[in-house]
């Protein structure tokens, strides 16, 4: 029986239970690298699940400030089974591979902030404009994500993201890697040339500063999570103007940073 | 009220439950950026949980093929407020940061195998010898992986890891940072001159490509997990000898690969 989804494929495993050993047939999450060349340069590998590339690719390259709109991108060429991706993109910053091993420690608007990343301090920005959820919305986004990627539950451990307008699902990606779900999401946004600023997240993995500072470049200011930020993301999101949600469960949540996005 | 842990601080929430707001002390998991000097040469910034930081220096830098013992460590000066560490090593490979964006695609052992870093290509080896496990063992390796590190339950969302070793537990390392959380279990092996060969691991996260790539690096040829294995880990477990045992829960799992080393 062949999977037909583009990121599950079968496969025997041994299995055991109380005792007993069976072989039997298993869903396995598929993983592969994809290199990325940009105007015949190599640029870097994201590993990650096969699906939604064109919106991982886009929101990959606006993050890391290559590009800033989607406009710039006029050729995507996939060469799957060799995992390449060739770009034909209007660049905006050399194409080398130092500035990303290089921590740049900042200060804008006055307030300490670091990024451990050059393209970091080059297109995180502070959130002017964000929606205002109510408790229920809140509830409701983890509920409606946690819904999403059913084919995922049995294979464990993927992180979702989603993105919401006025409580309405726009769009939802699932990936190995926490950064590429974002990604994915970010390219969809770029795509379709939403207003950042009429949009949330949905997130199921940990607030941590990535996280956020990912946030910050997609122009997003509020983020839910069904788990806890770390006090890197607290301190980035007071800094950046995010609302962040935690430990959204069982009907409960905590609010972290600038909670008068959310309605009481 | 301060807390004594060096991974966890407090902090006021806004809570929310049932319609009902509080304002209430919570407790926050730190991160901190952690930028490694080598020889005076900037070399990588690892964002991670600030405890157990010289395990993870020395994994890490064995990870990447930089140091080939720990004895190649002649001296670690952190500077914790700064968040720098000053390594004096003798080094392996030049000390470039390049080497950390191009993916190489190898042939080795007559068999396919694919890595995305050349410092994967370098420091990952075929595993010949490996310890044999009791499906009891599995299970109950897993059971105590699960019960260490009981003050991350409440934050959520971090990664734990653990080697043992004749179904003894020698030592337990947490991280927001997978690859953390296994670096520090990698030095915390260099620095005891612990035999690999006779060692497994549990690890509480989904085995990916990098989880395998890691284990290989480390010489361990048995990994335990909670979740489930992607297709691209399978395949490279299976070319890397390592036996992969998954979804360890409720009294049951399933063998992926080498499943010759866990007894029937």
């Amino acid at each position: 029986m062949e999977n037909e989804s583009k990121h599950l494929t079968d496969r025997m495993v041994l299995s055991y239970q109380a005792g007993e050993w069976i072989e039997q047939e298993d869903q396995i999450a598929l993983e592969k690298p994809l290199t990325l060349r940009i105007n015949d340069t190599e640029f870097a590998t994201l590993v990650c699940t096969p699906e939604h590339l064109e919106d991982m690719v886009t929101g990959f390259l606006a993050s890391e400030g290559v590009i800033w709109s989607s406009l710039d991108i006029e050729e995507m060429l996939f060469n799957e089974s060799q995992g390449i991706v060739n770009v034909k993109a209007s660049v905006h910053v050399p194409l080398t591979s130092d500035t990303y091993t290089k921590r740049v420690i900042g200060s804008c608007c006055g307030k300490s902030r670091h990024f451990y990343l050059q393209s970091d301090s080059k297109t995180a920005r502070t959130i002017m404009k964000a929606p205002e959820l109510t408790a229920d919305e809140c509830l409701e986004n983890m509920k409606t994500l946690q819904n999403q990627s059913t084919t995922f539950k049995t294979t464990g451990g993927v992180h979702n993201a989603a993105i919401f307008r006025n409580g309405e699902l726009l769009a939802s990606r699932t990936d190995i890697g926490r950064h590429n779900a974002l990604d994915k999401l970010y390219g969809y946004v770029l795509r379709h040339q939403l207003k950042s600023s009429e949009l949330s997240v949905a997130f199921s993995g940990r607030i941590s500063s990535e996280v956020v500072i990912k946030l910050s470049k997609m122009g997003i200011g509020v983020l839910l999570s069904k788990s806890a930020p770390t006090e890197l993301a607290i301190q980035l999101a007071d800094d950046l103007n995010i609302t962040t949600v935690g430990f959204i469960r069982h009907g409960r949540f905590n609010v972290y940073t600038k909670s008068e996005r959310i309605k009481r």
